[in-house]
């Protein structure tokens, strides 16, 4: 069930019965000469569709763009402050815990996300408290990233040896080509350094990797490779967070 | 060509003859019984993308949540508060402009983003003015509501008389469900008595709207309007716009 | 009733029988080279003043400066961001919410600070919504920007033909002349071009308003015309406003 | 010479020869039940008119609303946040700035007021140093607290003895009915007793003080005290402040 | 007691006696040639854990970092933006009032935060006056500003004749030597001319104090002198601020 | 060397050879009733002196109090929100970039300031690139959390085996003993059952851990471990850091 497929008496029935709700964020940013610049957000989309189905809950509207700052040298990526994704969270929150939503589970596609979604997290629950005090809804808030769930080490390991990588990977990829068979796309890559996956700012981030890959190979990625990514990882999200979903 | 559906040399290649980027905005909030809440994301998104198609203008990711405050009295409504929505608006712009993106316009589906998105343009503009004086980039930053424009009243007045209204309007339902025609709602709908559209906070547009449409009958809607309404903004937005997206 | 030569048992008096109140706002911007800095501020503040004698209704502080990024390349200029703005008629609002004010209407003499008025509406509500839930004073904010009034238009249309215009314009111009008739000024102008109304920055708008007129001729006020406009506007302003200042 | 009653080339050839301008910055807020709402506003505005008028210096418009939150749990008082008056002045301060003022002196009439405008050079300075390094102008900003002055300590001591107090006091409601004689007014008080000026938030400053007065006794006020404050006061702000406004 | 050695059981104990707490709060930054950088901090929380001990009031951790833009432009310096500061006390304040504590008093060392101190408190003030009303704690924040008191004074007076000046005083550096003995520091200094302690900016601050002092001979200072002004202060503080931290 | 205990001139010298620089990052919150209330302040504070000692790095003021929401609901307890986190550390490193520092290692005693800590550098990358461009310091910063090291597990689990928990465990708590000898804290202790380290807000924590331990048992700690503890733990940073510090 999706929230912006849904019309209010549905979100209302529903409410009746259930207070959990999966939120998709991902990021507009490069994702190397052959990978979308939509992949996190389209990942974060399709898996959280695929999890909302399995365990019948609503899924809410996917954030587009997220903490990106360190592809800012490339063109085409967009970013939040973390302050802004703070704010934008805490008002998605917000607005969801007043309908009655309890358990907020935000399926993520993107590293740089982390630290702000986690930060937002605490600014909503430490602003409740400070307004409400004991009078606060008892909120639930939940992050999964799935790239780093161990279903998907398993299946990179077993489909692309040394070759996963830390961006631009063939796995996320790979989910990309399955969700959108229409927009493959194919480009001339160098060959594959080992690569140490630290950096800096924006500009110390191109200059260490020039094309914007991290030590991966996103021309392994098949279309059926990214069917059974979403197949493992839905089952181990729905295993890891069932519960925590059906409210118990 | 979409932002999302692309790849970082496939947005340089383009920069080095255009400037210009289509973003829709959209709402997630309550559009009568019968209306998805997902209306004015789905409707900003598909007119956006038409734009596009038809101008060979890129477009970037839809902002699915705006500002709704009036609705959050109907279950799945969600609301940005102004402030954060000026913040997302100016980072995204911001992002834009780094590329080189100078000329921006956001095709906008819901009336109550309209005092967000202009406010954001001048928060952009006096922040790059205070900051970087003459250095500044010539941003143009403009604003299209579809649901405004003279072809849309034209085609309204002729499909739905006196019935349009002024939210969850057959108009807009009419778009969705060309672009989703697997999620036709219906809903039994109390008839129609004449409204004054005024009202103030959420309490009070609850008490004066208690099924959420403002004087509209989205029953009337058929997909096929739809496509009439897609095709008939679509030509307006291009004869008034398109000189501005060519960077003319 | 003019709040800030009222003592605080007048304004105790007062609320024991309304609890309505005007505010006016303006801005602080180049008017051409013969309107006043202050036009928009003194024209807010006198219209205001008319409508607060003919029905009762108390009269708080101007708000001299508002949002005028675009006339900043004019020395002399003035602007709040619309952040600033928005913060501070917050502040002003929820300080009258505080002692039983639940009416506030903003007459506005300037164009620019209609998003940001707009905004801080929804900014109030939304925080009063999220803080207090149910037990939020249900407040009703208005916004009437005087210039706009039908009234206004045809008296212009009957004094000035075409050369209203959009900026400094001859109405505005004469209402300050008839508010302060010592302070007439007199510059030569250019002829008057056809003029697109449309700007983006504040570079951009000196480019296209070099003396900063928008189509407009002031040197065709007179002080007499500003008493007719007062008059004229202030009508229109109770007939369209009278009972919300009433509170019925 | 008064901004609001200028135009955009009258202040071009001001700056031309100076580029030192007075903010008068008051606040809206119970001063007893003789004492006018408006009195803070109505003397910074009426002292630094005087010393505008005697230096040749351009008057920028008043602050009328300042930071007054222990006066809150009086009807008709309004306060500012801090934060929104620091916004507010760094607004100001850098609009000034950019048209090439560089000596800005705030003439205040509000205690409440000073940690906020002190704040707020701080913030500019700081923002403009980390923004813009060594290329930052060279602001110069004062803060002149009028009723601070010795000057108006030994009027006051002269005229009153005992009973200035340190709100509400005769002197600057003398100032006030100087400036407005047709708004005197009257209200039995009771006896003064002596009073400890010290003070938490609204609701201790109200049990401390329950009409307002603290310490002080505004009948005693007199018009033609009015203009003898007005001037030995704006004698001295001269001598002190002169040449910071004359730019030496 | 200090908050850092004790745990929370000996913090609930305490609390079901005594709410008050006493919170140091210095600066780092340039305190001439032979004054240490953190000497703020230092005299701040060694003389809060003085009076904390003769008093048996809580102490609880200093705040290293202030407001110090104007000692900027010498290496080492550091400094909060007011706003922050502002943000910070606010988050202090309300922590420990969710515990119970009722009266603050913060021990400054540095007169630059004394604006940000007083307007963080009303910040508090007025947001828990608007998000609670009469719901909210009867906070009593308070500022001792040590190096101001009388017997400061009096005792530099007496060790340093003219040569205390503003900044960099060799009161405040004996302080730190009576605290720190193993880190005393010597300089060759110019000799003292009389100074303006007024400036604007910090490059203004540098260019009128180019080593930093303030008319000051810190090479003046004694250890021993520090444990005479620790005795002298701390005496005045108990007697002034005593039945504050009783609650009485 | 330690900034607070050093002298301009003394950092000038510094920074002519290296730009490197540690700051030390702790909370106040409760620690169970036998450990320190100030326990990640004082772990980070020793492990950072002893790094700054054998490396020869500056060594900056110590974060005393940082995002400690979920400790709220135990007397004593201090937290910013993220926010306020985020806006300390953006001025504490932009501060010290404009004297010239470079590499900015924080070494961080308390999990709960990942996110605002990793937020923040982001925060600051992203504004100096909008404001700067490729005029920005070329910054790098880093996060070293010293309870994560793998020489700490180690040694925790060869001392405590399976003891040692995820908060208040006797490996922090034997670096207060170490450090603070006087202040060796014993109380009554449950017996230890096995946890889930997750939780939500405050109050879910409190219901979870209600005397503030996580699976910890930190009666096993000795002071003579917390050295072993910092021998071990600052050897590993220096391995790990050693070249960002040299600013290699």
């Amino acid at each position: 069930m999706r929230l912006h497929l849904s019309t209010w008496p549905e979100v209302e029935t529903y409410l009746a019965d259930r207070q959990s709700i999966i939120l998709p964020i991902g990021s507009t940013e490069q994702h190397s000469p052959c990978g979308l610049i939509g992949t996190d957000a389209i990942t974060a989309e399709t898996i959280a569709g695929e999890v909302g189905t399995r365990t019948g809950t609503l899924v809410g509207p996917t954030i587009p763009v997220g903490m990106a700052h360190h592809h800012m040298a490339f063109p085409g990526s967009m970013t939040l402050r973390p302050s802004t994704l703070i704010a934008l969270i805490r008002d998605y929150v917000v607005s969801l815990s007043s309908h009655g939503f309890r358990s907020v589970l935000f399926i993520n596609g993107h590293g740089g996300n982390i630290p702000s979604v986690q930060s937002a997290f605490y600014e909503v629950y430490e602003t409740l408290r400070v307004q409400q005090g004991d009078a606060a809804p008892a909120l639930r808030l939940a992050l999964c990233n799935w790239f780093t769930l161990p279903s998907v080490g398993a299946l990179a390991k077993e489909l692309y040896g040394d070759h996963e990588g830390w961006h631009a990977t063939p796995s996320e990829v790979a989910v990309t080509w399955a969700a959108y068979p229409d927009h493959i796309k194919t480009a001339p890559l160098e060959p594959l350094d080992p690569v140490d996956p630290r950096f800096y700012d924006s500009r110390d981030f191109r200059a260490r990797f020039p094309d914007g890959r991290m030590g991966s190979d996103p021309s392994l990625a098949k279309p059926e490779h990214g069917h059974r990514f979403i197949d493992a990882v839905s089952t181990e999200i729905v295993a890891r967070h069932g519960a925590f979903l059906d409210g118990a």
